[in-house]
C-alpha cells in the first residue's frame, strides 16, 4: 500500500491538518487536537491503518450525522472505583480519554479504576488510551467493540467484531510494554497483500463464504470472514470485549454495533471500556519497573529458531517505527493523498503537502 | 485416555477422599476441603488435566516441603481497591480463594476489587475462582503464572509458562459465560492424540527441537515447544499475564517460576492475579443479565458452516460436562485409578473406588 510512490510528509504539518479539519467540522479546539494527536499516533507507530486514512470517513461522518461534532461526554455513574461514561454519540477519542483520565485518578486515589464508555463512536489506536496510563507509572487497559466481522467458531455470519484491546506496563530503562491486538486473526491487510503476490494464506486466517476455512485469498475475499485469533480462544476473548465494552456499558453489542462506513449517517452506539491500576500498591515501583526490563530482555535474549535475526517484544516495532518517523515523515500514499487533498478543498483547508 | 476400561466414580466419594489426602498431609480441615473442592470442580466440569490427576503431585510437594501445608496466607499490602496476599509457600487454592474473596468485598464497596497474591503454588483450575464471583452478581477474573514451557515468537527456548486465566460472566436464564484459557495454542494431550492416530498436526500448534512449526507430533514431542496461541498475539498475553501475576505480585516470573513437577522439593513462587467488578456500578444488573443471554443466543442461533452441528460458548461444554457427571460419575483411567490407590495405601486412607 505504501509502494515507491508514496510521499514523506511531517508529522506537525499532518497533525495541522487534521486539527484545522476538525474544527472546521464543528469540534471545539481541544477535542480536534485530541483526535488530532490519536490519528498521528497511529501513524507515527505505524498503525496506518488507524492514522489519517481514516480522516476523510471520520468528516463523512461528521457532516453526515453520524458523529454529534460537539457533543459533551456526560457522566452517568460513579462508584469510589468506578464510572460510566455516555459519549452522546460524539467523537470515540473524545470520551475515551476523558474515561481514561478518570479511569487514572480513580486508580491512583483507590488503587484501581474501570470506567465505561457508551453511545461513543470509534476510537482510533486503543495503545493510545492505555499507554496514557505509563506517564503516571500505573498499567493501561483499554478496549472496545465494534461492528460484527467474524462469526463465533463453526459459525458462517458476522456476529462478533475483531474487537481491540491494549494493554501498557511501565519499564525502567527500556520502552514501554505495550500490547495492541484485535481479536481476529489478522488484519485484512495481509490477506490483500497475499492476493497481490499470489501466494495462499494460513487456513487459521480466513473463512470463504460458506464458512470453511480457506488458505486462497481469493476465497477469503470473495464474502469470506476473518476468524477469530487461535481458533475458539479468539472467539471467547472477541466475545468477552463485546461483553465488557459493549453490555456492561449499556452500548450495542454483537449485531447491534453500526458499520462506521455503511451507516456513516448514524452513530455507531459502540462502547468502550478502559481501566487503570496503581503499582505501587502492589509492588515497589522501581523494582517493578527493574523486573519487566528483566522479562523483556529474557525475550529478546531467547535464543532464536533458525533464519530468526531478533526476537521482538509487544510494541517495540512501533517504538522503532514512531522513532523513524518523527525524524523521516509518515508515508502516505498517492490514493490516500488524493483523498486528503479532495478533502482540503472540500473544507477550504491549505493541504499538508 | 479415558478408553473404554474407565471406571466411573462418585464425585463425593473422590472429594471425601481428596479432603481426607489432604487432612493427613497436614492441611487444616476447611484448607483440605476447599482444595478437594477445586479439583472435584475441575473433574466434573471435564477439565480432567486439573482434577485428581494432580493428587499425586500435590501430596508428593506436600510431603517433601515444595508445598507448605500450614501455610496461612498474609495480608502485605492493602489500598481500598486492591490488596496483595503472600501465600507463605502454601497451597494456591487456599490464598488464591482467600484473595477472591477480598477482591469480592472490595468490589462490592468500591466497584473494582483486584488482589494478587505471591509466593503462591499451582492454583488448579482457573474458572474457580472467576466463578465465584457469580454468586454475588460480579464479573470474576482469575489469572496465573507458571514454569516456562513456550517460547516468545521467534525464540526456541521455553521462556514463558503457558499462563491461564478465565473470566466469568453471569446471566439471567442461561448458564453463565465462562472463559478459561491458557495462552498456548493447545494441550499436550492434543498433540499425543495425533500421534497416537498417526495425524498430522496444524503447523500453529507446536515448535519441534529447533524451533521450527512442524506438523509432525513425533517431532514436537521429541524436545519441542507448545507454541503461543494465534502466533504473536498469544506470546503477548502470555507475556502480560506473567506480568500481572508474576512482577506485579513481587512473584517469579518467566524462567524464574519453579517446576511442580522436576522439583517437588520446592516453592514454585507463582503468582496468581484476581479481580472482580459490580455490575451494576455500570448497568442495571437485571438488563445485563439479559443481554448477556441475548448475546449467547446470537452466537447460538449463527447460521453454522458446512458439517457443523452446534455452536457453542464459551463455559457451554463444560456445564453439559458437570451436569451429566454430576449423574453418572467421574471416570479414572486404569492407570489412574492405580495412582489413587497407591496413594491411599501410603495415606493409609481408604481408596474411593
Amino acid at each position: 500500500m505504501q509502494g515507491e510512490k508514496a510521499v514523506l510528509v511531517s508529522p506537525t504539518a499532518l497533525h495541522s491538518f487534521c486539527q484545522a479539519c476538525f474544527q472546521k467540522l464543528g469540534l471545539p479546539a481541544s477535542d480536534a487536537a485530541l483526535t488530532a494527536d490519536n490519528l498521528l499516533f497511529a501513524n507515527l507507530r505505524g498503525l496506518d491503518s488507524h492514522g489519517v486514512l481514516r480522516l476523510k470517513i471520520y468528516a463523512d461522518r461528521l457532516r453526515c450525522g453520524g458523529v454529534r461534532p460537539d457533543a459533551v461526554p456526560r457522566l452517568v455513574a460513579e462508584t469510589e472505583s468506578t464510572a460510566l461514561l455516555d459519549a452522546q454519540d460524539g467523537v470515540g477519542q473524545v470520551a475515551a480519554t476523558q474515561a481514561m483520565r478518570l479511569a487514572m485518578a480513580k486508580a491512583e486515589k483507590t488503587g484501581a479504576g474501570a470506567v465505561g464508555v457508551r453511545n461513543s463512536n470509534h476510537f482510533g489506536a486503543a495503545a493510545f488510551y492505555a499507554m496514557m496510563a505509563l506517564e503516571r507509572n500505573l498499567v493501561g487497559l483499554a478496549a472496545s467493540n465494534a461492528s460484527p466481522s467474524m462469526a463465533p467458531t463453526g459459525g458462517r455470519e458476522a456476529r462478533l467484531g475483531n474487537n481491540p484491546f491494549a494493554l501498557a506496563v511501565p519499564t525502567r530503562e527500556r520502552p514501554p510494554l505495550v500490547l495492541d491486538m484485535a481479536t481476529g486473526a489478522v488484519a485484512w491487510g495481509k490477506i490483500f497483500v497475499a492476493r497481490q503476490e499470489g501466494k495462499p494464506i494460513p487456513s487459521s486466517w480466513a473463512l470463504d463464504a460458506s464458512g470453511l476455512p480457506t488458505e486462497d485469498p481469493e476465497k477469503a475475499m470473495q464474502g469470506g470472514l476473518i476468524q477469530p485469533l487461535g481458533g475458539y480462544k479468539g472467539y471467547g476473548l472477541s466475545l468477552l470485549v463485546d461483553v465488557l465494552t459493549g453490555i456492561l456499558t449499556g452500548s450495542a453489542f454483537s449485531i447491534h454495533v453500526r458499520s462506521m462506513y455503511r451507516e456513516p449517517d448514524r452513530p455507531t452506539r459502540c462502547g468502550h471500556f478502559l481501566a487503570a491500576l496503581r503499582i505501587d500498591a502492589f509492588a515497589p515501583s522501581q523494582e517493578f519497573g527493574r523486573q519487566v526490563d528483566e522479562i523483556l530482555e529474557l525475550m529478546h535474549s531467547c535464543p532464536p529458531a533458525p533464519g530468526v535475526d531478533r526476537i521482538y517484544v509487544p510494541g517495540q516495532i512501533e517504538e522503532e517505527t514512531q522513532r523513524q518517523r518523527r525524524q523521516q515523515g509518515i508515508p502516505i500514499s498517492p490514493a490516500l493523498r488524493e483523498e486528503l487533498e479532495e478533502l482540503a478543498r472540500e473544507l477550504e483547508i491549505p493541504p499538508p503537502f
